[in-house]
């Protein structure tokens, strides 16, 4: 196993802390956030000095119906800027772009006419193609992009070396491992994560980690990743996130030792918006029926499913599962 | 740093899990809980494989008022045996014996006469003679016997070698780690469990590891020490314990690999029995102000009485720690 980046003393000036709350948030409410919250949030996120800010998806407007979803699911340019107005903070902008979900060809913008700084396609491995042509195309529209690979828990180490090729030869900026389902442990999470780095490294990029808590281990494998090289840093303000969420901002925040970070204005926001999200009864979190899908490596569908029938009975929870293992 | 022991599908025969909810999760509720409850648990525990369960503290009765605590924090013999009889299972009784707080020479009957089985000595590194002494007298009555050295985590790199040193002369079977503070990132955690196994093994003796759960550490700390050797790893049902809580047993026993442990008894207990302490008002578990004494390594007791309070004025309680730094 190669040597640890750094020391839990040390600065690391490659890492970058993005900020999902809005993103993977927005799966728990249909993206119902107030643009007083999404103001906040930004405002919270400069002087927190996160370095990106997901605003949301850029969903196609043909597949998804506009009213029936909040409008950080489609990212609108304007929408955007009128939170943001003209975005002169050090703080860059992001947006994700779903592989088979988002009319990419059609609703972006060259990047000099827009607040966009950066998009993420997110794809499975057998859609490495498809998201290797979006990639190019942001990138000659004059994007930073990421590539997050999602549920490589499920997928042969074969499979992710040859999705990794694939990637090293785009002109992706920042390849991202993906905790789907949570499923990973820290010595699984690493050794993943050196691939991804020595990959990334060999082809002038750079590695992300993007971690689900559903065994309470998305802080942890995040600030274990990192440690073995991984530079981009996924976190949402109280993990807020789909099913059991993601790694906590404000934890995230607090380990770092950079001073340009700052977890005191996190908590401020926290009190302010994020405990009103939870007594408004918008569930996400770590819980017994996420933490079980971990275990069985599975999509958290059922175990969403399961919370928000206000189910408790985790035991036949638990046979539902394996019974259909 | 030396090499793991075993990997993420072995099994490790020197594995022991210990059940700690009566004891630290007593000290949220007063150690009131129903013999309905305990033995419950004891079934549960008994069931899911779990090798020790510690029925609470042996605290002095000149000192503590019988009255005004549940019976949990006195564990006499006659309280333990309504509930298990004469143990008649695969499982071990433990007890907590604090040092300066427990009559040891008065309240312990020699082993034969008890159906107790381990008696773990806590105690501050200052305090290690006096833990010896302990440790001695019980070892001569006849119980197993474990030292946990409390917050080592505000304690120097020599003086927890010295602790050691003391205790790997003494007759103790089990030297535990325990992150008092849950202060510990998973390189500390590491570093301070392969010291605690190095010292065990060369004096014939073995390490444990006790989580808390300030950082959402305890979980994956408790694997990760686990992972370089650390044998005996406490637990409780929903991390159930003082503040933030300890590593959930329903977490580890679905981490373990050894088919005797089983998760499924876990879920069953939890929604008839944990849940009702939840709507019954009992505090404990993951949260920010306990996030916060876990980031400035203090003990949680500001924390505990914040959460106590309702207080949800997060900053505000940063910048009193900020300001008593």
């Amino acid at each position: 196993m190669s040597l640890r980046k750094g020391t839990l003393l040390s600065i690391r000036d490659d890492i970058r802390v993005m900020d999902v709350t809005i993103r993977d948030g927005g799966l728990c409410n249909n993206f119902a956030f107030t643009d007083e919250f999404v103001k906040q949030l930004y405002e919270t996120n400069v002087k927190s000095g996160v370095d990106y800010m997901e605003f949301g998806y850029k969903a196609s407007k043909k597949m998804f119906n506009e009213k029936e979803h909040g409008k950080w699911k489609f990212c609108n340019e304007e929408d955007i800027r009128a939170i943001v107005g003209e975005n002169n903070t050090p703080m860059k902008i992001a947006v994700m772009a779903d592989v088979g979900r988002c009319d990419y060809l059609t609703d972006f913008l060259p990047k000099s006419e827009s607040v966009i700084d950066m998009v993420r396609v997110a794809c499975y491995v057998h859609q490495m193609s498809a998201a290797v042509e979006m990639i190019e195309h942001f990138h000659s529209l004059g994007y930073e992009t990421t590539c997050n690979i999602m549920a490589v828990s499920q997928v042969s180490a074969d499979q992710i070396l040859q999705a990794l090729d694939i990637l090293s030869t785009s002109s992706v900026d920042v390849i991202y491992l993906v905790d789907s389902f949570g499923s990973l442990y820290h010595e699984n999470a690493c050794e993943l994560a050196q691939k991804y780095v020595e990959v990334a490294a060999q082809h002038g990029k750079i590695a992300g980690f993007h971690a689900h808590n559903n065994q309470n281990l998305a802080f942890a494998n995040t600030v274990e990743t990192l440690s073995y090289g991984v530079s981009y840093l996924d976190a949402s303000m109280m993990g807020m996130g789909r099913g059991a969420g993601n790694c906590a901002m404000e934890l995230l925040l607090g380990f770092l030792k950079n001073p340009k970070y700052s977890v005191y204005n996190t908590l401020d926001f926290i009190e302010k918006y994020m405990l009103p999200l939870k007594e408004a009864g918008i569930k996400w979190g770590f819980d017994i029926p996420y933490m079980l899908t971990g275990l069985f490596n599975r999509h958290p569908r059922s175990a969403i499913e399961f919370t928000s029938e206000d189910r408790k009975d985790y035991s036949k929870f638990y046979k539902e599962l394996v019974e259909n293992d």
